[in-house]
């Protein structure tokens, strides 16, 4: 069964030797010292790996079951979240006027890695609790937030989003669930929607639903959409919980993954409802959550990425098959390990060199939500939304990537399940698909994000960029390793932006067809800028003889990998940006 | 559920206006006439879609169940494996000394795609067998193969193939399973084999094993190597079945996938075995029908990727789900079809160029194989020895991303296991591992296969290239969008292979750290070829004014689009290999 170790050591790098938290002059981190930071990492991944990561393969193998309208979790589930209640864990970055412990999105992201690493599946019943939270937060009234949030935080009642119905998911205008104000001003909410993660379980008292429906009479299509708060149990006004709302579950999804989660298709037959925010603003109400939704997609996909990373590396130790081509490095065994033959430490190293890469992004995401928010930086703001689409598109992709390459160190064992990196896999895929298929989110970037703005806050990702090459040029060993692949990449990426501004204004198919391929390029020219700040700070570390200097040299040669080896793949996708529309859009759908 | 169509016209295109079979002098070539090969495929393909594909869900969720020391097979493979044979299907490609038809592999291939599509793990049954048939075939005397052959070309009597060990897959030397000799010239064989597929099960009157084992007091590690007939009943000289021998199942593995093959652990208990070939000379024997079992698992994963593209396909066509950017497609719908966006084609393109591409290599492997083996032709044989790594390992990854990528074009449905799509990938996963995982065909490509006779065979390709380019580049169409991608990505290869060799040879690992890349690289070049050649087939047939130009216009399209959007992958992985050693081997093995 595989085994998760907390990278205490490698989200502590990133938190302070490159994000420099404490420092920073935002309202939350002058409490994130690394003393304190390391304490709740370590508690955390005490959790993780000695509760939550023993669950994993049990949730996988038992998944969840439909007895008689209650849908009951895996065996060890409701324990194990009862700590993560007791723990606190639920109300770690939640507003501490509903019993949060007010920490910046900043510490949740790294903490949100260690649990969702050990068990995705156990974590997204949190995840989703904390989705609807912030939504409620965000847009409740004072009442509906003192009536909901404080059992939300403390996930004494969980939470879900009803977003998809059978035949929509992306194109939510063509939903059909209705809601009908009734006299007292709530709503009656009848339709099904599907594919809702945590839909029901026994682990809370109350399932809150944020459901997206139509009030008749209202606009058509996406405009007339609104949001609504549909408890399983009706909750009166003194918070006691009383009658069954009309909501029920219809079926139980089998899945490719994520077992342990309950997939529900709910069905909502005159259910009570209280509209969340304005009338037909439903889509907006869902949008100001969706940077941080997004980012918590590509935080999953980069963590299953970590936790198979640890099992191939464990293997590749303890294997021994073949010997060096150099010469025997086991003499005294029957065979070396594998971890000497050069093609699994390329596959080894494009893991691990994309894991870190993609942690730093992470983390920078969320810190770039934190100032926006916290400081109300618009600059922030902007950055951020141009940058969710390629942290959910690029670290799921590349998640699921990684999980494979893992699973592929293990040879045959790891097509078994019992050995469980198949279920890594398994699990990683949904990340490309939930809160926006990747597509989607390549559509984002190219058709929205870009000119958002008047293309503003990609001029300022660039001018970030050349800053940091200008900046640090005078460093011979950072220059020659880092910078100059960093500076022939971001020119890379340029060359895409401009293929698009000057094709894209007559023919928008010229952009959209390379949407993709530059969601990657973009992806990539991030990890490259990541990685040589982290190379200038391991660089600074080990000038200053403090801490461990062999840390701070893997550190560099991890990213001289991923710079030498992982980031010419930008020049490949802009030469298929560059050929445009005409090979994506030649073909009549009748010749596919 | 799924559907499957056989894909007659693209594989026609390839075996007549391609490779232009009939016209070749290959002994038995001048049967496979057009109209031959179309009925033989039309006829495969009914069953592939009518039989074989229906059970393709079932066999995933039933899998196989061990009962009492007997697998069982899922609902309907029984029947439908009865059907194969009563069809003469098994016996395709077989001697007709023994009751085959003797058809050539590449027709054999050809079908073989269409079976394997429609059900991968059904199919294994038969292709193991096969390939024990080959063997013994190839090594057997005249008495075994008298005694044991007619039977397995019915598939009366099914093989296996057994190689690893618990503690062994690729190291094959470190082997603990014994043969010890007997008076009468028999073997006791015992030891346990893994990952046997096939290993047992209720569709067959006997199954037999082929064994590697050591006879003690020979070479030590892979030299003292054997191979061994070990039925499951002993046969007597009249051909009748007897006693049970000293072999059972241990256990069937839950794996990712292929759950219809029957995984067995095996054990061996003193089992009555024959000598297949010489003593110790079992590697050797293996190794003679590697390079067709290799194309016979990358036929696998591009044919599931055919499978899976299908599909997308047809979702793509009907599900709606926004409006094409250029304006409304369906204006009298709610919305348009997903294949309007550019996004979804770019994926589905990317399928089906691969897709055609990689059965275009496939048949011409296949063609190789043919004319080395039936015409001795030593260059045939250095060639498609080289080539098989790449198919192996090229056709299995791509295949893979492919099914992934059509699994994509569902959204959330794809992730659903009803929808199928799921299957298509975990099925597809394990074609990367089996018959040598696939950083193992790297190693033999770069390791081996590349200096073989003094570079002789890759030299032959090179010219292979350049005689087409040079050939042809007077069609200026042909040469601008199809002669000069493929020469770039030649050069490309060209230099990788120049970096080995002045690399190398100081330091292997120069070599073998970009010895995955190399292999992919050369998939590239390989579909470019292809692509050219078969661009210059389509532009000949539409001169003609026969056949259905719309075919051939889509055959064009489709390889400017792999010219265009998948070759320039070639400069990526020369970056990667040209970074050498220092990357991949810098780190201790202790700082992963």
């Amino acid at each position: 069964m595989p085994s998760y170790t907390a990278p205490v050591n490698d989200i502590q790098f990133v938190l302070h030797a490159l994000l420099k938290a404490s420092a920073q002059d935002i309202p939350g981190y002058d409490e994130l010292e690394a003393d304190f930071t390391a304490a709740v990492l370590e508690e955390a991944g005490k959790i993780a790996g000695n509760v939550l990561a023993p669950l994993n393969a049990v949730g996988d193998a038992e998944g969840c079951v439909l007895e008689n309208g209650v849908v009951r979790t895996p065996s060890g589930f409701k324990d194990a979240f009862e700590q993560m209640k007791q723990g606190g864990w639920t109300a770690l970055d939640c507003d501490p006027e509903y019993g949060g412990q007010g920490m910046p999105v900043l510490l949740g992201t790294a903490v949100g890695e260690l649990f969702s690493g050990a068990n995705q599946a156990f974590t997204m019943y949190q995840g989703l609790t904390h989705g609807a939270y912030s939504a409620i937060h965000a847009h409740g009234s004072d009442a509906q937030k003192a009536k909901w949030l404080p059992k939300m935080v403390s996930c004494d009642w969980t939470g879900t989003m009803n977003l998809t119905e059978p035949h929509c998911g992306t194109d939510l205008g063509l939903m059909r669930t209705k809601a009908v104000l009734q006299e007292d001003g709530s709503y009656r909410i009848s339709g099904q929607k599907i594919f809702i993660s945590a839909g029901d379980h026994d682990m809370s008292e109350n399932v809150v639903h944020l459901v997206l429906a139509k009030i008749p009479g209202g606009p058509d299509g996406i405009k007339g959409v609104s949001l609504f708060i549909v408890p399983k149990f009706l909750v009166d006004d003194e918070g006691n919980i009383g009658a069954r709302n009309g909501v029920s579950v219809g079926k139980l999804e089998e899945k490719m993954g994520i077992h342990g989660n309950s997939t529900c298709v709910m069905n909502y037959d005159e259910a009570e409802g209280y509209l969340l925010g304005q009338e037909h603003k439903g889509m907006r109400a869902m949008f100001t959550m969706m940077n941080e939704a997004r980012l918590g997609v590509a935080m999953q996909g980069m963590a299953q990425a970590e936790a198979a990373y640890q099992n191939a590396v464990i293997y590749a130790k303890d294997r021994l098959q073949g010997r060096a081509v150099t010469g025997a490095e086991n003499p005294d065994g029957p065979a070396d390990p594998l971890i000497v033959h050069p093609d699994i430490r390329r596959n080894l190293l494009d893991q691990k060199s994309f894991i870190e890469g993609a942690r730093a992004f992470m983390l920078w995401g969320a810190y770039l939500l934190d100032k926006s928010h916290r400081s109300g930086d618009a600059e922030a703001e902007g950055l951020i939304s141009l940058l969710t689409p390629v942290l959910k598109g690029f670290l799921t992709d590349k998640g699921l990537d990684m999980t494979v390459q893992a699973q592929q160190v293990y040879g045959g064992h790891g097509y078994i399940e019992e050995w469980g990196m198949s279920q890594f896999v398994r699990d990683a895929r949904i990340t490309q698909i939930y809160e926006g298929a990747n597509g989607v989110q390549a559509l984002d970037l190219v058709g929205r994000k870009l000119a958002a703005d008047g293309g503003k806050h990609v001029m300022g990702f660039f001018e970030l960029v050349k800053g940091f090459i200008k900046e640090n040029e005078g460093d011979e060993a950072l220059k020659k390793d880092f910078l100059e692949p960093l500076k022939s990449a971001s020119k890379d990426l340029q060359a895409a932006g401009m293929f698009f501004m000057q094709n894209g204004m007559k023919n928008p198919n010229a952009a959209l067809a390379g949407s993709y391929d530059f969601m990657h390029l973009f992806g990539h020219v991030c990890l490259g800028l990541m990685w040589a700040q982290m190379a200038k700070a391991a660089t600074e570390a080990l000038a200053s003889g403090e801490g461990d200097a062999s840390f701070y040299e893997t550190k560099l040669a991890t990213g001289r990998y991923y710079m030498a080896r992982q980031l010419p793949a930008t020049k490949m996708h802009l030469a298929r940006i560059e050929s445009g529309a005409a090979p994506v859009m030649d073909l009549a759908a009748e010749a596919f």
